[in-house]
């Protein structure tokens, strides 16, 4: 058998659509014929492409049982070339498995910060960079063994998904540890560990209840990826595979003023040269791409997809994207990155949007930026008409753009911008408050590793500082947070703040699906509810350096059939009478679940 | 005949809605029933309230012919008192009217602060502020007669439609002369003239093709009206007619997390205590705000409504409303002021919008506040990723938002926020680049008297300094902005300039109805096209200090059938090739006619 590569390695029998195309690489392949010896793996047909070392073959797995199959590659009718190729049985359930949602928290690891649990892959012959873990931007070890062997601890913190930015092959020579240069689709870089390792942290994690979401980039590629020495086509990549840079006005794929020009400038540019701007335009290019995602939906048995740069794909494929993704599992879960505050911007790629065209999308779910903005200036702003809280409370109460707005990730920061700590200005009371808002306001939060202990990028805003090395992570680390040893009294505090919260939150169904009710913030307090037909929460943002009191008479709307109940603080277990004025002290957030005394 | 109020005083013949709700107040008159003698004539029937001093009486126009009809009021089977009610025979082509359009440009007057064309009605016995041109909250003198003296100026300027602040009676002790606390709903300010004078500054105008549009407020009263004294039901006034402060938070009436407690903070607060807040709830109030409007429009033959605080009155009033008027008057224009700058909630209340509710709205247009904001950002902001023209070109490429950008009211200013120039820091070439942008993008733009001769508000944002009296409406004025004299260099030039830039507007259709399109912006220069079958209009705005050069290659959607064209420059007419770099001085906005060499 001649060295051929193909793509996807394998697949599965019993799959909604039944079609697969094979990209088959091999020298001068173009002119070959495909035959199937079994009549239950049809060729349907195939393709070639300006290039002769590319064959697509389409195959219908109509009627294809499980099991191993041959393909014939012929010239002049002689078999030249013989393939095994393997279709797979899916996992029970496989179908209807369900994605994450508003019951869930995310945390957001970058896995080469997070922990190293095997030092021997820090370093693998056959992938250019090596370890540097005194380089910001080189790699520092982490790895998925790191993540399996902390399960527990992210168990107990409360988390139950699980986000890695990206862990895919990135053989760039260097800057490659944040894993969006991918240079093979369908490989786990090996300093991270294998494809197999990755499907046993999916295993492993789900025993714990955590799902496993995978960070998938459909806008760029690796430029050591190594089809890009040898495209398929030149149109895979945008601008003749010669970087020309994104404009970034996201805005002009909406503008009904637009121009060709700035619309093609913001989904054709490249990001930087080391990351070609795929073409998803070219139909084989998008068809490759989908069946990518669903090869790892599949293999990893993935509770969700996180999609990077999101608009700046096309926008026509984005369509066909998700609702292919949708058509073979309906109740998995999409979330985009759409790095925009405005939320008419992010709101138009919902699933379920009235929109003001007739655009089609299956993204079930957003990153909520313009939450994010708010929440910060919220807290550090001073409160005016139109500053402070009344940013915060005019972004809840704008979620009529949204179509479902309790579906959108809320976070305070990610692995793209300070740390949330930082943002706060360094504040311990503000980073607690902005916890128990994104833990307890609608929507699936989603917190970045290290929040729990403070961490910040206070000496700088580079990426490198902000993906710092998780305390305890490296053998040789003097703090350990899995541990808690060498902590400081306010990380120690945070680290339980957290565990309280999440753990709190876990098990409290009136947050995840329960109905929230806010009232409009006033004097620096900004009160808000969670409550369904059996539960119900209060939560008091107080920004005043004293003490408030608040009357349970001011929100009859929510507390005036509450009367005879109490308020238990979550943190504290202390109970307040609900028809009693309720102090609440200086700068802090107060989380009552409102019971029979 | 005893002494009964009737409003409307009279009405017209051949009105699509052929019901007419008559408030007829005369002491104790609650118990009386009311016939007409002539058969034309039909009551259906009356309505009395808690107050026995009103009746509310329904008549049907069905079969009646202009004329003068007798109501006869009687007891016990009695005639006890007689009115004659006037139904007058409408202006030809009155309901199809065609209101203001993006063909016109709106000025908008304080009529206080105008004008003073008739000395004699500076004070007047019966009503209670006199003149106090040295308070600048008090009366100037400034009336209706000082707009018509000066309407050869207006129209010479190369405004087509006047928007005056309210001139209905402001009977109220003291700061009255801003017209918003209404105290008669059906007769025009002494001080300003007379209903008649006022229907004679809109046929004085239509002479010069000049529209007519009203202020009118539907959300409060004055607290000094003679309703008030005597109100006709308790319920006419929110909040049992006492003082109880609007929360100003706009964003509940849309917020599916809200509660009443905010909705109603909002809607049924008053502004001040001098301006009690109706309740549109109560069906004859509704009714009778609907037939003033109706009212004015007929008599004073208008071209449009400015709708003050737009979003204070009750939502379903709105709807209500506005479908009232445009049953009546198809052709005509509302523009409502909602003052966010959240285009989503701008764009809520626009006729034609997709809604994400089932609320339904016949609102014509709406004060683009959005743009106002980013204007100003977008002059005096750095640029940047997210600043200055960003912000600019984002908001016309957020326009997707809208059911009809284009019907949008734009202005730099009005008489509610710091002058334009204040604004823009007192820099003339600034405040030239805010007039071209206004004059030339989607919409319709408007601008505020004083603002051709560069007049601020740098002592104070006080709005009666922001309102200050106009240079030459006042024989003692050192300065005459009429004539010119007394000008400095620098308020000449800039009136000239506006006067050739809003002719030439004037005169150009492509302005009026053709396609905006326009460029992401770079390194301080946004550039955009009004473009027809026929016609092309390029815009360019440098915000550098220097020249800079554009090169029309850059803009091939828009230029490149235009090589062998020129584009003349509207103020200059100096001729640019349009295959060669154009220079654009520093600071300045080049508008290009583009035509045939």
């Amino acid at each position: 058998m001649k060295n051929y590569r193909i793509e996807p390695p394998f697949w599965w029998a019993g799959m909604k659509d039944n079609r697969l195309q094979l990209m088959v690489h091999g020298n001068n392949i173009s002119n070959l014929t495909v035959e199937s010896p079994s009549k239950k793996l049809k060729v349907e047909s195939w393709q070639s492409t300006n290039n002769p070392n590319y064959l697509f073959i389409n195959l219908s797995l109509q009627n294809t049982p499980h099991g191993t199959y041959q393909l014939h590659f012929l010239e002049n009718k002689k078999v030249v070339n013989t393939i095994d190729y393997q279709i797979k049985s899916r996992e029970s359930n496989s179908a209807n498995r369900r994605g994450f949602n508003s019951a869930d928290v995310i945390y957001l690891i970058t896995p080469d910060r997070f922990a190293n649990g095997d030092s021997s892959n820090d370093e693998v012959d056959s992938l250019k960079e090596k370890l540097d873990r005194q380089n910001p931007d080189g790699r520092h070890g982490g790895d998925i063994q790191g993540v399996i062997d902390n399960l527990d601890y992210i168990h107990k913190m409360g988390f139950t998904q699980l986000w890695l930015n990206p862990v895919l092959e990135n053989d760039q020579p260097q800057y490659s540890y944040h894993g969006y240069s991918t240079t093979d689709y369908y490989r786990i870089d090996e300093r991270y560990g294998s494809n197999r390792l990755y499907r046993e942290l999916s295993r492993e994690a789900k025993r714990k209840e955590i799902g496993l979401i995978k960070d998938i980039i459909l806008n760029h590629i690796g430029s050591e990826h190594w089809w890009m020495k040898d495209l398929p086509a030149e149109d895979w990549i945008n601008h003749n595979a010669k970087f020309s840079p994104t404009s970034h006005k996201r805005e002009s794929l909406h503008d009904p003023h637009g121009v060709a020009e700035d619309r093609n400038g913001f989904a054709d540019g490249w990001f930087v040269p080391t990351m070609p701007d795929l073409n998803q335009r070219n139909p084989m290019l998008a068809n490759y791409l989908i069946q990518n995602s669903i090869w790892w939906i599949e293999y990893a048995d993935l509770s969700g997809i996180r999609l990077d740069t999101y608009s700046y794909s096309d926008k026509k494929f984005l369509t066909d994207y998700t609702q292919r993704i949708v058509a073979e599992y309906p109740e998995f879960t999409m979330v985009g990155e759409e790095w925009s505050i405005n939320p008419a911007i992010v709101a138009y790629w919902q699933k379920g949007k009235r929109r003001h065209d007739d655009y089609q999308s299956d993204l079930t779910s957003l990153m909520d930026f313009p939450l994010q903005d708010a929440l910060v200036k919220g807290l550090t702003e001073k409160d005016s008409w139109s500053d402070g809280f009344q940013k915060l409370y005019a972004t809840i109460a704008g979620d009529f753009i949204y179509a479902n707005p309790e579906k959108l990730v809320i976070f305070p920061d990610n692995h793209d911008m300070g740390r949330i700590f930082t943002q706060l200005k360094h504040d311990v009371a503000l980073t607690k408050m902005a916890l128990v808002f994104f833990a307890t306001t609608r929507g699936i939060p989603q917190f970045f590793y290290g929040t729990e202990i403070l961490m910040d990028n206070k000496e700088s805003d580079s990426h490198g500082v902000i993906r710092s090395d998780f305390a305890g992570g490296w053998k040789s680390d003097k703090r350990n947070a899995f541990s808690g040893s060498g902590l400081s009294n306010s990380q120690s505090e945070m680290q339980l703040f957290m565990k309280k919260l999440l753990n709190w939150r876990k098990n409290s169904p009136v947050i995840h699906t329960g109905k929230l009710t806010h009232y409009a913030p006033q004097n620096g307090v900004y009160v808000y509810f969670r409550h369904n037909q059996s539960s119900k929460v209060m939560v008091v943002l107080n920004k005043n350096k004293g003490t408030v009191v608040i009357n349970p008479e001011k929100f009859p709307s929510m507390l005036k059939d509450e009367k005879g109940r109490v308020g238990r603080d979550i943190f504290t277990e202390r109970k307040y009478s609900m028809n009693k004025a309720i102090e609440v002290e200086g700068m802090s957030a107060l989380v009552l679940d409102i019971v029979k005394n």
